[in-house]
């Protein structure tokens, strides 16, 4: 067939050619391969003292600034630092030594906020998407993919009785699950008020953490279950019949105890279709901001559930205004007392020493403490950040099922 | 509790009038919410009439530039048409209208690419990434989340002993999988020489198309299976210890044959983990570009395997150049004179008018013609685009385990 051959070698040919020109642009109306080569920018460059280089080729920009969540903000104002332009058009700008960390940015080419054209990696929060990177070090390393065995990361729809439909949860699986008899215990993780069942996979390294702990020998096997706690939504943007819509950060189920009422349902479908240890003994749950919000009420209303609980940045109420507040927020103190009365293994509570809800905090510690309920507090560093959250979940779940 | 009131409706406060303002811009060095709260801009708007609107905010930029899947292209050039900018310096453009379809696109900020900053929905395919939208439409309506029972979509690793790994894969389990006893049919899907485990769920909607043609009745509960095609990577860039580097087209496994040895495991692992009917009839191969020179070579070398086969815009061979060609490439006409005389239902044969690949087509229509090998050929308007391998996809697995 030396047609074939010819076409074939051709190709090959091509193939190579292009495969030296690294960078390679494949949106065309005709064929989805283009070979036009340009040369390879490398953005951003993470250095072995964790310094980093970020470059922008544009030629006819005015200002590139680079905007980052290491740099101090002005109130809700991001900082950002002005980049500097090279005779070619390309605008670089190397940072001091960076924490150990995945880490989050935007390039503002004349003040428009862009993505970082040659950084693939890439993660949405509410309705922004940053351009992400990791620099070395211990902590970060347990956000990596190492060379260990993995879980099974699974997006599933579970029957949410309560609310009349179905919903979308993710659902990690540790080593071993697929070849083993054993039953699992289970860590419940509840995104904030921006987020979704995506959220503590995509900007959490949940699997990540949860690989490399479990490989280390400091987590035990588990499974995590990550619900969305928006009932006004059945799942993450873009994964509902609602379509490709703008995601917004406040839907109207904040605050309306849908959530914290309708939590039975997940629990009863979790051990249900997976192989769980399904006693006290063998759960857990944790959320962040909103997400520690519901998991105090979660734990609260069904008092007898859960050995481990954990509040990271939690939120106290969403939304205490209401003379009428559903059922699930009712007689706190008394559901407390009897959660107290039943026992648990582990209340724990991290929270930032810069955080916007530190006083909250400190109210219901206060609150914890009056009812006699024990609890372990983490302060760390830094405000209401994902950098916190991971850092917490990275020290929770160790602890837990021990 | 006075205080904890007090900052919780003062928090509900600033939750509501953020809420109104829609835009939030979550990137702060201290706190992860933002409330600056500027006027939300809508982009793209897609009309009742499949024209679309796309918006800029760019006051500076001296020419914005629209770039998309459905425009023209000058040989590996992409076409590009310029938007108009009003005295705010909003830039806007209203296409013509467009077809039924997943559509990509850029922006070209004075010749810097970068995707939508109002569209968080955005597709990485090889070393760029793309906002997206879809158009209405019957065809587009395949490709939508719709309110119909949905499957489990899970990434999990599997143990490949020939190539001495564990290797990431993308597995759909239909709807129902979860709560029956029964075993299923298994589409096995490869992918092209951009892509990996991802490609076919994220730029081919493959759970999409399987959730509404098995809720229309149309295509048989299936398991599909999809691997990544790179012996010489593990997972999708970002999801290996290779950590976030930048990703290229072609790496050095093209050719090797080094998949299409292996794919034994790929069967023993889905046949060992999953619920399947682990029989001929019940196996069904498809691939596109380079994963359809795979599906030709993986069903000829393991000939009493699969019942049902797809090449969607088929390579042929990618490097014939090789003096010794690994032996999965050794006597083709053999093996297939033995697939065929071992029998078939179906080989279907996709491809596009104006592919580069067509000429192949051509070639190894011939031989499967001289061999007397029964196939079915469809050949559809356009080239080597997803928007084809969407369409063959939903084509194809109509007509599997019927």
């Amino acid at each position: 067939m030396p047609k074939t051959n010819m076409i074939m070698k051709l190709f090959s040919k091509i193939l190579l050619t292009a495969a030296m020109s690294a960078v390679l642009h494949p949106l065309t109306a005709q064929q989805n391969l283009d070979f036009s080569g340009k040369p390879s920018i490398v953005s951003p460059e993470v250095h072995a003292n964790n310094t980093v280089t970020f470059r922008l080729e544009a030629p006819e920009a005015k200002e590139v600034r680079l905007t980052g969540d290491w740099l101090p903000s002005e109130g809700w104002t991001p900082g950002s630092l002005k980049m500097a332009r090279d005779s070619n058009g390309l605008w670089t700008l190397t940072t001091e030594p960076l924490r150990s960390d995945l880490l989050m940015y935007n390039f503002l080419i004349d003040s428009v906020r862009i993505t970082d054209p040659n950084n693939v990696y890439q993660i949405r929060d509410v309705s922004s998407v940053f351009s992400i990177f990791m620099t070395n070090g211990e902590q970060s390393s347990l956000y990596r993919v190492n060379d260990v065995p993995h879980g099974t990361v699974s997006r599933t729809w579970y029957d949410a009785k309560q609310l009349g439909r179905t919903r979308r949860m993710t659902v990690y699986t540790p080593p071993g699950y697929e070849t083993s008899n054993a039953p699992y215990p289970v860590l419940y993780l509840l995104h904030g008020v921006g987020g979704d069942e995506e959220a503590w996979i995509s900007l959490g390294r949940t699997s990540q953490i949860l690989d490399n702990l479990i490989a280390q020998g400091k987590a035990k096997p588990m499974i995590v279950v990550m619900t969305n706690g928006h009932t006004s939504n059945d799942a993450a943007p873009g994964e509902s019949s609602k379509g490709l819509y703008k995601p917004v950060m406040f839907t109207p189920d904040v605050g309306s105890g849908d959530m914290e009422a309708s939590f039975r349902d997940v629990i009863d479908f979790v051990d249900r279709t997976y192989r769980t240890r399904a006693d006290k003994a063998s759960r857990a749950i944790a959320g962040l901001s909103m997400g520690g919000s519901h998991t105090l009420f979660i734990s609260a209303n069904l008092p007898n559930t859960f050995d481990y609980i954990g509040l990271f940045s939690a939120a106290y109420r969403l939304d205490s205004s209401k003379t009428n507040p559903p059922a699930v927020y009712d007689d706190l103190d008394k559901k407390l007392k009897i959660q107290k009365d039943n026992g648990y293994k582990l209340y724990w509570i991290g929270m930032g020493k810069t955080d916007f809800l530190y006083r909250t905090a400190v109210e219901y510690r206060r609150k914890f403490d009056t009812l006699g309920m024990k609890y372990t507090y983490r302060e760390s560093e830094g405000g209401h950040t994902w950098s916190n959250w991971r850092l917490y979940l990275s020290e929770f779940v160790p602890q837990l099922f021990q």
